[in-house]
């Protein structure tokens, strides 16, 4: 089996679009179902899909296809969803709000352990389960409960600013959606992105005409 | 110059991470940039950028460097943002607002001209100044406005069942925040995906042991 560090981001980023299928088709208690199929509905080619598995051991397609509860399974522990890593998130506006809500409702991996915002009108409102706490609070909080993963849904400049002092805290990943590009300033600090802006900008280079 | 077909996702995927840089020396009054500074701060080789700015032309390097605000506002070209391609929103959610504001605080590209949501509640309700309409009235709206977008902030299944709904009724692509993965249904439909949920899965992935 491959070493995760020497697999692509290719196919990282294939393996969640897998494991949402295979939930689909598991919904729908579909039992079996072959690479050609995978690859008829995921536009990709069943070699590709093969070869995807292959790096993580195979999950012993039989020439009749693959169990669909097993491989889900199976996805489902590479991802790594059977952990609880810990995360606090700092912006409770609109963003954090969708963003908190997306963390419970998936299935696993991520704990929400805090919720902080500058805005002192916002402390003490509610998301789901966890009060929203004042930004002076991260400190003491980070300090006791050491979250793993910090959630970073704020403007750029905010972003920017806090960074050094979650990565002091001994927060050890960035999910960011602010548009403050991590990678600039902490080139080796891990970090998964969502940047709504440049994903914008993509979209309109897409439609725009030549 | 390159058809912008011939140009891979890498390359279009770089085109907003320029653009936004620029904007960040423009804002701090820098006036000549090179490719090794931009390298240096993009974690790109700086061979890398000069090939993908000679795709688009090459933008005038003179051996001391590219002027910041020509440069700024070719890119700002290439991405379409002098367009003002009219979109609609569907989902007036916590999403759906976070999302709305980010098209607004954009400098261009995109003109929000309706949101809807299914929920009768949010029915009248304004996004800075547009006004939450029922979906029901989505059909006639369509046919009346011609929105070229649809930006989907609602959950999977609900976007799933909406989908042929926009296609009919003209759209032409689709800004995708939802888990629903339209390729599957509609491989030649434009669509710019940001799927949340695949981005923890990934993050999960990222920081998990082996």
């Amino acid at each position: 089996m491959a070493n995760k560090n020497d697999i692509s981001e290719a196919v990282v980023k294939r393996l969640p679009r897998y494991y949402r299928f295979l939930a689909e088709l598991k919904k729908n208690g579909v039992v079996r179902v072959s690479s050609r199929e995978l690859s008829e509905r995921l536009g990709l080619t069943a070699s590709q899909i093969r070869q995807d598995f292959n790096r993580y051991g195979g999950f012993g397609h039989q020439g009749y296809g693959y169990n669909v509860e097993k491989l889900y399974d199976e996805i489902g522990k590479i991802l790594g969803l059977r952990n609880r890593h810990s995360a606090i998130l700092i912006g409770g506006g609109n963003l954090g709000r969708a963003v908190a809500n997306h963390i419970f409702s998936e299935a696993g991996g991520f704990e929400l352990i805090g919720i902080f915002d500058r805005k002192e009108s916002l402390t003490g409102q509610m998301i789901r389960e966890i009060p929203i706490r004042h930004i002076d609070g991260l400190d003491e909080f980070c300090r006791e409960q050491r979250p793993k993963v910090a959630v970073l849904c704020l403007p750029e400049d905010a972003a920017r600013e806090l960074a050094p002092t979650l990565i002091n805290l001994g927060v050890q990943a960035f999910w960011n959606f602010s548009a403050y590009d991590v990678r600039m300033d902490y080139p080796e600090f891990p970090v998964e992105n969502v940047h709504i802006g440049d994903s914008l900008l993509t979209l309109c280079y897409k439609i725009s005409e030549e």
